[in-house]
């Protein structure tokens, strides 16, 4: 990467990709400039380091490139707007080689056309672990934002996604009990995949014609965690009926690693699933399935009860153990 | 900042803060919403790392916060557009000090209210060096944006902003030859200060009525390169009158440090002044000055000559060593 030099691999990742529709102007000028045709723009970052994040000897640079979009563009479908366009920074140590910033730029470009968008510009520069910064911009087309402040009493909590298949594909990666991909089972083979590339389930939110959540959130530091913050900004309670949350093809895979599912579900991030709150009274949208309710009061229990379980993700405190990549 | 945690810590950094109109949403949700009055928005992003493009024991974390926006800001402003807003991605190490963080978003709160914006949200991770990622936001007000492609044969090349003051700094700073403040004179405080805060004159560019550029970038690159990019943008050749670059302070500064001015006029990126192209008919507009001609032809030529030097920053081949902080 040191022999090509910042433009010359600029120029190269650019080459012959096709832009979004709202890209009006893309790489090559002092800015990009992107249609907003709702006249407000949804906006959101994410930062990704090596070793942290992701790691290079159990993800393809094209995996990690894809997960960085992937993650950015649901918390801007989250909003409830469609993802227009990214940009995209990304720090690189002098000696990585120029196929892993094209297979990063790959799997950017793969995901972005997946959530209905493009990359509209970046940054390029030397730093000494391999450090993604994407950011995601997106189109209300007219409608109210989606925040997490919208739930109330007696709707019906619901999730769109998978949950817990992350997590587990981290663990199995994590305990080195990845053996040849043709001695995985089908499920243990749908964890890795999940960890490595999680498909937010856009269409969930974008397709709604009707029954809009009336609050929502994506879930990327857990569900506990994320349900937690939805409540609190929403000055409510939920309770989570763990029944619903049964996931027998989870349980082989936890068995087969000595690991509890429900913990995989109730605390792993990076599904990037979504939950939302919606009315009693109509049908739940497809997609969607009823994991709880919402209550008066405040805080998240399951079947009543406070979980006793560390949930969530804090990138400082570290976290639960079993959703952190060892830094190197 | 281990011991704070994550969210406590963007609780505390976002504190007492007062956004800027466009930000209608700001940091707490699932991603930020910022009005786009024009319909359509600037947006860039710039990739700062520690020991790269910065040292703390060179400037303070608050001048670095201030520098990191700056830059973005000038890039907003270089299209022709007003800055409204800024996202910000942060990897720290953990055991940065939390008076470290609070003084970079106190810099980047200061600048940003100074290009006439706010911080609308963020992320904040794990990073074994500190690295800042700044997008930034900029509205067009219903006017074109102007290009790096719009410059024509005849017209004038002005510039707005001094020029080689920052180079200037980082060369006293490299060679050691800074000594205790009272001992400095004032030209080379100017220089340290410059290259530590860069102050781009947005208002040249933004308060502009009449006589707008027909080209116009940001000196982020240096600005033989910088100008190299526009002339080859708009097909144009550049000519530049040295005679037009003397600035006598600098070459005060120069001579005590044994250096040539001329070289951190030309070469030294990091002032971000504004270059631009404006019709030979009308008087330059307020703040301008005329450096140079455009002309038929490609690339850039001082007193009609190929200039003999390494113009320009690129972050992978490494380039002029008076602009590089080295690595450490």
């Amino acid at each position: 990467m040191r022999e090509l030099g910042e433009f010359a691999l600029i120029d190269r990742i650019n080459a012959g990709r096709a832009h979004a529709r709202e890209v009006l102007i893309g790489p090559g000028d002092d800015a990009a400039l992107i249609a907003a045709p709702d006249g407000r723009f949804v906006v959101t970052t994410d930062m990704l380091v090596e070793g942290r994040h992701f790691r290079f000897d159990w993800s393809s640079p094209v995996d990690v490139g894809r997960k960085a979009i992937a993650q950015n563009a649901a918390d801007v479908v989250a909003m409830g707007a469609r993802p227009t366009s990214f940009v995209v920074a990304l720090g690189c140590p002098a000696d990585t080689p120029v196929s892993v910033i094209e297979g990063l730029a790959d799997g950017m470009w793969q995901e972005a056309a997946r959530a209905g968008g493009s990359i509209a510009g970046g940054d390029l520069v030397r730093s000494s672990e391999v450090v993604i910064s994407v950011t995601a911009f997106g189109d209300l087309g007219g409608a109210v934002e989606v925040r997490r402040s919208g739930a109330s009493k007696g709707e019906i909590v619901a999730v769109a996604g998978e949950l817990g298949w992350s997590a587990a594909g981290l663990a199995l990666l994590e305990r080195g009990t990845v053996r040849a991909t043709t001695e995985l089972s089908r499920f243990e083979a749908k964890a890795l995949e999940t960890h490595r590339v999680p498909q937010p389930v856009y269409d969930a939110v974008l397709a709604l014609a009707a029954n809009r959540p009336r609050a929502l959130t994506d879930i990327s530091d857990g569900l506990l965690a994320d349900l937690g913050h939805l409540a609190r900004a929403s000055g409510v309670s939920i309770d989570i009926d763990r029944a619903l949350l049964a996931d027998p093809e989870l349980d082989a895979v936890a068995t087969s690693v000595n690991a509890d599912a429900p913990q995989w579900i109730l605390a792993g991030g990076e599904d990037h699933a979504f939950a939302g709150t919606f009315d009693a009274d109509a049908p739940l949208p497809p997609g969607w399935r009823r994991i709880g309710t919402v209550g008066v009061g405040s805080g998240v229990t399951v079947d009543g009860t406070t979980p006793n379980m560390r949930g969530g993700w804090d990138s400082f405190r570290g976290s639960d153990e079993s959703s952190t990549p060892s830094p190197r």
